[in-house]
């Protein structure tokens, strides 16, 4: 297995998930594009399968265990995204799998993961102490652990994303990549500078969640409080030590967005576009429409991460 | 211009309309089969330019017109979708377009429609001739008419939905379209049964706007009262003289819904594919997922027709 993110890392991914993601459509908006003052292409991993793009990670890294491996299963840690990516892989591969959650994840993301055959464990992000319930978790099932974001396989390939993206709009000059432990960014990252030295990278993060902002500021990974933004895929209290260092060396800035940029993101994509994306699938999105980026840029590809979003949630927009 | 619907008048309109028109992706969801009991393949119109198919057909007609022609404009009648279509249309040749609106049209429709710099006229539905103010539009702007459904060139333009939803996935059994009426469901029928004699073709109707359902039943084009369906975009109270014929010799069945199985199909949609659709666009997707379909079918292609509609409507569900 790599213990790297290369171009030929994603290239290999993008041939291993063909049988478990889906190419997802990009789409446009003169509307947007007005708002935004850029021509905005938007990756709707939020109508990819389970939901987001966490499955182009999963997969690729649940499709690469030797079928002789799987047999105590595998195990996750996600809020959500992430923890159907995995319940899917594992059902197509005949693997358990046991997901570790936060209690307080949407019930969307919950019950789909429960409607897919894995086990779920909640925990309370506030006290519980996650380290040791993986531990205990690892300690009796002795499965196979399938981390979120800090592994080459899984930073891999989420950037199939991006490939995808430039394949279909190979002119972009610019990219924004929402970030939470930051595997989407890295691989994105990696994949993107590749095909084009020239493009643009940029991550996106809520103010109330800018862990990777505050850790590119400092030069090194700082850890935050367990943030309380909507964006309740990108709480991840920091950057990943796999992820950061390719995050310091390829991505211009990380933006900022406020809670009720995201909301509003939300409605003028439901509006104009008619796709949902979830609050964390947004952030993207939301730099872009309200001025973050320079204003120089002109095309700007833009992943919208995900669509798990309770329906009660979207009557509150 | 030719006067009949056929395989090749469908694809000269397929790339006819190219410049104007998106090819929109096909989208599956394990959720909606199992409660609908076959495999659902959803073209989804509702991400198309415009926000439905509509841009299809008007693509398709305003873009045979010689320049030559186009200087006293464009005029249409629609409740909406249409009439954006035609606006689009219209400014893409650099046509002026007015557009004759019911007063209660959809929000989104009329002001969408209006920032495209079309002119718009509003009449009430159950109380104003729109004969008489087609009669009058017509002899004050002297423009070109583009009706709604009922020409070769519109019908045609439709059933380019239909030749790209077979396209991606060859070996559907059947088809399920929505019936205004009837562009769609004629120009889809007859490309469906050129590529595949053996399709099995299925209109959709609201309970509450039946017209196509009782004239088929009748054997002659029935006109029913102005139908109060929230089914928008499916209120036109007959079958078209083109297309009625072509519907009674290729359709096999015209399945209805309830108001309520079409809120329901909305939400359903929402919930597991991330897209929105407007009541119109969900009406094929409600027959397919309420049982109104013969069970022995296995795959069916639904276009989702269109996904405008008022965000406070949403709300509602």
């Amino acid at each position: 297995m790599d213990s790297i993110v290369s171009a030929q890392t994603v290239r290999e991914a993008a041939e291993r998930i063909k049988p478990l993601a889906r190419r997802t459509p990009v789409l446009t908006s003169p509307a947007l594009n007005e708002q935004a003052g850029h021509s905005l292409y938007l990756k709707c991993e939020n109508l990819q399968r389970g939901g987001a793009f966490k499955i182009r990670g999963a997969a690729n890294l649940i499709l690469s265990i030797p079928q002789s491996e799987l047999h105590n299963g595998v195990v996750a840690f996600s809020s959500g995204n992430h923890a159907q990516a995995v319940a899917i892989a594992a059902k197509h591969v005949g693997a358990s799998a046991t997901i570790v959650m936060p209690e307080d994840a949407p019930r969307a993301k919950m019950d789909a993961t429960r409607a897919l055959g894995a086990r779920i464990v909640t925990y309370n992000r506030f006290t519980d102490d996650r380290e040791q319930i993986a531990a205990a978790i690892m300690a009796e099932t002795n499965g196979i652990l399938v981390p979120p974001f800090d592994h080459p396989m899984i930073a891999s390939g989420q950037g199939t994303a991006a490939l995808e993206l430039l394949d279909e709009v190979p002119d972009l000059t610019s990219l924004v990549l929402c970030v939470g432990g930051g595997g989407l960014l890295a691989g994105s990252a990696v994949i993107a500078k590749s095909i084009n030295p020239n493009i643009r990278i940029f991550g996106a993060e809520p103010e109330l969640g800018n862990d990777t902002f505050q850790s590119l500021q400092k030069g090194e990974r700082v850890t935050i409080p367990p943030p309380d933004s909507i964006a309740d895929g990108l709480r991840s209290p920091s950057p990943g030590k796999l992820t950061f260092p390719i995050i310091q060396q390829l991505v211009e800035a990380i933006l900022l967005v406020t809670e009720d940029e995201i909301r509003e993101a939300m409605r003028m994509l439901m509006a104009n576009v008619h796709v949902i994306a979830e609050p964390s699938g947004v952030v993207g999105l939301a730099a872009a429409l309200f001025g973050k980026l320079p204003a120089e840029i002109t095309s700007v590809g833009v992943v919208i991460s995900g669509g798990n979003v309770d329906p009660e949630f979207l009557k509150t927009l």
